[in-house]
């Protein structure tokens, strides 16, 4: 009846709420996995039949929301999605009975969340895996995304130099972690007051001597392009900051990547950034659509690397 | 082709808008189909393949929501979800037809409404079968499950006692309806101005004779809940009377379910909620995640029986 | 493994952005296409199996929202639905960037717009097809099913004589495009400043000259029923024209379809509607409810051509 054998180890953890939870040997299992989903993605159609994913999502999402649900029917299973833009989770019902409802029915969920806390307590409660499809801490699929690309552009991320510009974000926070477990140099450049929340930067320094990895804060953009081997930004205001909007275009206007900053990294270096962009923000057109841009290939990547974890987790 | 072979009987009834309208019969081929429905949950995966169901809700829904979903997909089918909160069905586009353009392409439709009369009106013009996820009169799927439960856990209902605690709302039409059918004698328990629809009760009593079951309508919480089999309670503010909420809290003080009420019904009585539950409100946390409470059992239970109901009324 | 073999002819069109880009040719495609879907509703069930689609609605949708939902469904594929009611396309992320995005994932996009030129735009940018659910300019899936659905009453749709009574609009001019191409003559009568965009009217006179179609443009109702085959209606204000409807309820009311106008027409003369409908403004009850009206099997039909439109352009 299988109509694949995709090889499906286990990882060493239920859920998928932080890369700082796995250790390298998953995220390379993820890795493999998404490569040969990403191969066949008409060939491995059944490794998730009969499964059920809840997806429920408290803010807007394009990538997230597209990609696992499209992730399931892939896969053969499919996803059930609930639009909860109007309300926080737990505000009808706790989050806990929400978690002892949903285990009852589906196999996995996905929540994009405001609060972190929310994440980690439908994953407490719920005997079926959680996934982070964003939260105000971390976004773990998208630095597996961004980091499953760079494997494909490079071979190996090991001993390479990504260089983050920008809002020390959740965006920026799952780089951290990944960077680390995978022995890439993380320098992140955010103007003062905007740095990465310093528990991550001081834990990721520790798990970085595994590695040899070095986390490196600084705020001054040309010296953390300067001969970086990819450069990512971010939006300044991310979802629920709309009204520091001005303000923070202000203070980051110095952060923008342009091709100036783009020209201090290594030649060839790779422009990144998990979307949506503000072309003439955070970013130039020239850039953002120049030939060093590996945006829509991130974007691809989400489906791949999120199929690997639904099926890791799931299967 | 065919995968499992699952016997489905008739149903007396095209729609499933009431569980009054059902006769016992109806109700045992039900239960029989949901029991080997959860006990094959892979297995009979191909009842309602290439049919499609249409779900319209104007409120909010977790379980019955993503319980229809589901079904369907396991069932082999799948459903269309339309968000109808910032409108009532109607507003856009006359009842009649929304249900003579539905009937063109789907097998089933499952309707969430504040009035019952719109439901009524859905299933006169639509030929296709049209089932009430909930509506301002009755939850019949919620009883079907809440019942399916109870036989589950008794191998029998007939000559047992079920006490409903507080508003005598949907949820408490729908159980005084199911009960008579089944044998069981039901309480009911509510402040004074918030007792069931007396035209409810006084067909159920009438409806009571046929199998010897006892309709009690009282506002004792003490004598309601003395020697009961299962205790049950709902929100004292269901959705719509959001604005009463306060007003409601005081007149329902007394009518919380608690260790005290619970000490008064059968050892071993059953504790039941269709969820959501506010703690500390009609029912303390003791008694909520107490080793009585069947509540997230009857939430799993809504799968197994509404893919029942879809599979008899659609198939 | 293929349980069908449909013939599926290429089109000319990537997309289906517009008839009026579509040559006679492709529009028979099509309709042979719909024709033996419709037929073997539960036969052609693998001829999309694991594509997928995005679908994009900026605004309310019963017909094209399930109809495309199921269509890809009944095919073997899926669709996921984004409802984008709250924001325009383009308004958190560049359509550009969306189109870039979403082909990396899907096979095809449907999206319903209150801008014609966000389809254009992403039809520019995105490799994938893309089909227009409906735009402030046209609605070409509506006047496809409208002339299926002629061609199934009459056989032949070429020489016959279609007339519309009411607003120039979306419908109108996508019904003016169609005709023309099958060399239908087709009368619009609108109020005064109500009147079909002029050039889509100039090009379709020119259009016409190719099929003999005759295009009229008049404002006298009841000389644009005279000896018509069909008459066709719309409502008065269409979405996002909310805050006109009192005036033009003053403006169109002569412009009314009754019994009185349906009898100027030929006997027999169908009644058509795309719906929503408004009994008792665009038409009265009567007409829309009697006996030549067709008003349902046009919504059906929506079904079986659209499934030709995505089995034809993402096949």
């Amino acid at each position: 009846m299988k109509k694949t054998s995709l090889d499906l180890p286990s990882l060493s953890q239920k859920d998928l709420l932080c890369t700082s939870a796995l250790p390298a040997t998953d995220i390379e299992t993820i890795f493999a996995t998404a490569k040969a989903l990403k191969a066949g993605r008409e060939t491995h159609t059944d490794v998730l039949r009969h499964k059920r994913l809840a997806m429920i999502f408290e803010k807007d999402s394009l990538r997230t929301r597209f990609t696992f649900d499209i992730g399931m029917q892939d896969l053969g299973g499919s996803a059930v999605f609930m639009d909860h833009r109007d309300a926080r989770l737990g505000s009808r019902e706790s989050v806990r009975d929400v978690a002892k409802n949903l285990e009852r029915w589906v196999h996995g969920i996905v929540a994009r969340t405001f609060k972190h806390k929310v994440l980690e307590e439908l994953a407490q409660h719920a005997e079926i895996p959680v996934i982070n499809g964003l939260s105000d801490f971390v976004h773990p699929c998208q630095a597996l995304s961004d980091f499953f690309t760079l494997t494909e552009k490079w071979g190996s991320v090991r001993g390479r130099t990504l260089t983050f510009v920008g809002d020390g974000n959740n965006t920026c926070h799952a780089l951290i972690h990944t960077a680390v477990k995978l022995g890439t140099n993380i320098r992140v450049c955010s103007p003062e007051g905007y740095e990465p929340n310093s528990r991550v930067v001081n834990e990721a320094m520790r798990a970085a001597q595994d590695t040899g990895a070095e986390v490196t804060i600084l705020n001054d953009p040309e010296a953390a392009a300067e001969g970086a081997d990819a450069i990512y930004t971010d939006v300044w205001a991310s979802m629920g900051q709309e009204d520091e909007i001005e303000e923070r275009n202000g203070i980051f206007a110095a952060y923008q990547v342009d091709e100036d900053l783009m020209a201090r990294a290594k030649k060839g270096a790779l422009f990144m950034h998990c979307l949506p962009a503000h072309r003439g923000w955070e970013v130039t057109q020239e850039v953002m659509d120049g030939s060093q841009s590996v945006v829509y290939d991130i974007a691809e990547n989400r489906l791949h690397v999120q199929k690997a974890v639904l099926a890791l987790l799931i299967r």
